[in-house]
């Protein structure tokens, strides 16, 4: 049947099969199905139909992978164990707080795919409204690192760096990496996708090269070349992970203690040993105050220092977006103008990834203290940042061009003036509702920064969609939404 | 397809359709399904194969009675309007408090099946790790009083009775009912099903009479017989709390603010006036100990009261079972045996009736402070009770016979002593293993209770399982479990 179910193994069998009705199975229970070896759990949904023989279960494309089975292998179904871990989480759902072992098992069941949607949602709920400590973030983590492989690299210093988030088009990393790698540093980035943002590194990364690399093609890529640009999810570090993104994105929260043990545990299993966090201050950003910065800065390094990591943490502005593009595509296009030195590069862009790269390059030895940011802009200067990313994108199978909308259409200013605002959230949202991530091509691509002189009549920005109906559904956001950017008279 | 997924309504297309296409849907995504003037939302899974045309849908039987549509009728589906209420959600999330307007449009859109599992999990354990404050509780009741309808009735008193439950088999509420109805109080009796126990009232007392009663049938039964023992959630009175007590019960939680605003919104809407609420108290019932209970018992109160409800607090014995039989069969022998005063009746289950009922004869005005349990006692004895149970029965729908399960297993006593301790939990989780109350004839039957002398080889407890597998899951638990109950030589 091919059903597409986004990580959740699914089964459908007959109400009235001989399985369902010996074994005491109900709609919406769990199963445990077993196959040559292969087991996966998945959630039961029985039918009346005829559409599936007495004998036969249909399979999501989760759950059919997980077994490794084709069309007419024949499966064994029957009741799951008990689910032990459960009880960790009714604890925490409680408020009291969990211990090593209780996490590890937690974690453990989560990648085995024991956990419901009710599960995890409770376990992320839970670690939100009474949020994880210091202890149980260093706990969570390790486990997020124990159950997935770990990359080893032949390099005293591996660096790598991470932004936050919350920063609408802060695509600095296909240029750090690229910066970094050409000064000789070796920087096997994994990165993810978007979890409620309108693209994440990776998606904005695929759509210059292909990101979905085995762990033998990253470590060959990062032989040859210094550094990579991999989707982290198609290599097994920290699957957790991508699970409980899935979970928040459905929820729409990111929460400090899980933000963490997601950044951490990928760069402790990608064998990171000196690490940069980005972290952009703002007030519509994910971090708001300078307080809550250094807050999660603190927690940053007293975590990553357990796991004898080096960290450095730079605040930045995030005031407004960085380039022109939201969406993968578009921002995509932003990181080429940059690399090509165009003359109408996205100057904002250049120079925050100058300031990452120069931490990265000093943190990493490749430059000396405070002199960081100029070896970086004058490798980007020089061509030697585009020539490396160019053989990076190769040595991943091949640079490519962003694809473009189907449908384009400006947001003209009313009146003319200077624009004094920018709703970083609520410009996300927009581009979400055009269609991005999902939607490569779609997303808006912002023409004003603050102060800029607007006229009237004058376009502020374009909504690229890729169907009529996502277009329409951001067009009637941008109208009742209120001032996404406000202009001044 | 006729699928079957306990109140969630989802919707199978085909990922190529060019609904799907056009309109930028995704597999798990939300979708708004219409027809004929009626709406559901749905959760969307997409297939690949040709199971379904490319213009067909297929509906779980939730979506399918919602929309009231036949095989062939033709239905609209689209992205759903963005759900608003999910803001208050996450704010509780991160630990602010709610109004009474963001309780009411959250109750609101879970009423209307637009949250998904993943949003009611975040919700019940939002509320649960912060627990509700008594205003958010109050605010709770009345959002889910008002989303339902409310029941009146031609009687200036209308009296009923609650178990906060946790304590097996304690079966008194049709033994109430009888008795009150018996001396000519208003009884109209809404129960539900069970959440985390091995069987709710209305699961034991549909083995004695149908309880899927509709309003007019209930008012009927009332109007006849002073009283009634039917399902609530049949009824469309506080429809929240079914959706609610399916999550939690996946959960295996239920929390003092949810539990209180669940009670008193099925009492408000069933529209009583007085009430008695019994509080089961011991070592491994629900509450644990009398501060527990007391607290429990003035945030009742004081919710209560807030919505012209008089309302009073038993604390009973919680230390063991009442009756013998744990599971919705089983327990509704007993009570057919307390009726008709059986010589073997379970002597602890009479006695517990008298108690409760006494309180309802005392607080609904049918006897003097003092007297209720003597009156209660005397209606037992006289056989009017169990003549007034036979006429309600035969009102529902017909007096039936409760199932025999097909298999029956003793655990014998290894030694011989006394028994000095019983574990109400392990009991419940034994007979919930053995299949209750999914399979209504399923459960145990304990023949031994504190104090009593028990020999080596004696059968203590019998398993009753319907099919093979659940009585293997029932005796691996009772060979693992430890002590369910101890005996001591």
């Amino acid at each position: 049947m091919r059903l597409h179910a986004q990580h959740q193994p699914i089964a459908l069998m007959r109400a009235d099969c001989h399985v369902c009705r010996s074994e005491g199975l109900a709609s919406r229970s769990q199963v445990l199905i077993t196959s040559n070896g292969h087991e996966v759990q998945a959630q039961l949904y029985q039918i009346d139909s005829d559409l599936l023989a007495l004998d036969e279960v249909a399979l999501s494309e989760e759950a059919w992978d997980a077994l490794a089975i084709r069309d007419g292998d024949s499966v064994q179904v029957r009741h799951p164990p008990v689910l032990e871990s459960l009880a960790g989480v009714r604890q925490r759902i409680y408020g009291r707080r969990l211990g090593e072992e209780d996490l590890a098992a937690i974690v453990r069941d989560v990648v085995r795919g024991r956990y419901t949607d009710v599960h995890l949602s409770a376990f992320l709920t839970a670690t939100a409204t009474l949020p994880l400590s210091i202890d149980e973030t260093i706990f969570l983590t390790k486990a997020m690192v124990d159950v997935g492989d770990r990359l080893g690299w032949q390099a005293p210093i591996v660096v790598d760096k991470h932004c936050v988030g919350g920063l609408p088009g802060n695509r600095t990393t296909p240029l750090v990496v690229a910066i970094a790698a050409a000064n000789g540093l070796v920087m096997p980035k994994t990165s993810s996708r978007a979890i409620t943002s309108p693209a994440g590194t990776a998606d904005t990364m695929e759509m210059l090269a292909p990101v979905d690399l085995g762990i033998e093609q990253l470590q060959r890529v990062v032989q040859t070349e210094g550094g990579c640009i991999a989707w982290g999810g198609a290599m097994h570090l920290s699957p957790a992970d991508d699970i409980f993104v899935r979970v928040e994105r459905e929820l729409d929260i990111d929460t400090e203690g899980q933000l963490i043990a997601s950044v951490l545990s990928k760069k402790i299993a990608a064998g990171a040993t000196h690490v940069v966090i980005d972290i952009p201050v703002g007030p519509t950003a994910k971090i708001r105050s300078h307080e809550t910065a250094e807050r999660l800065a603190g927690h940053l390094i007293e975590t990553a220092a357990h796991f004898g990591l080096t960290l450095r943490c730079l605040y930045t502005d995030g005031s407004q977006p960085v380039g022109r593009g939201i969406g993968p595509a578009l921002e995509a296009r932003d990181v080429l103008a940059v690399l090509r030195n165009d003359p109408d590069q996205p100057q904002d862009l250049r120079e925050r990834a100058a300031l990452v790269a120069g931490a990265v390059l000093e943190i990493g030895g490749a430059a000396p203290p405070g002199q960081g940011i100029a070896l970086a802009l004058q490798t980007l200067d020089s061509g030697r940042a585009w020539e490396k990313f160019a053989r990076i994108c190769a040595a991943q199978g091949g640079l490519r061009e962003p694809p473009q909308a189907a449908h384009v259409e400006p947001l003209v200013s009313l009146q003319a003036g200077r624009v004094t605002h920018i709703d970083n959230r609520k410009l996300s949202r927009l581009a979400k509702l055009a269609g991005a991530p999902e939607r490569p091509a779609a997303g808006v691509s912002l023409h004003a920064r603050l102060g800029d002189e607007v006229a009237r009549g004058q376009p502020w920005l374009y909504l690229h969609a890729q169907t009529r109906s996502e277009m329409a559904y951001a067009l009637e956001y941008a109208r009742h939404a209120g001032d996404i950017v406000t202009i001044e008279a």
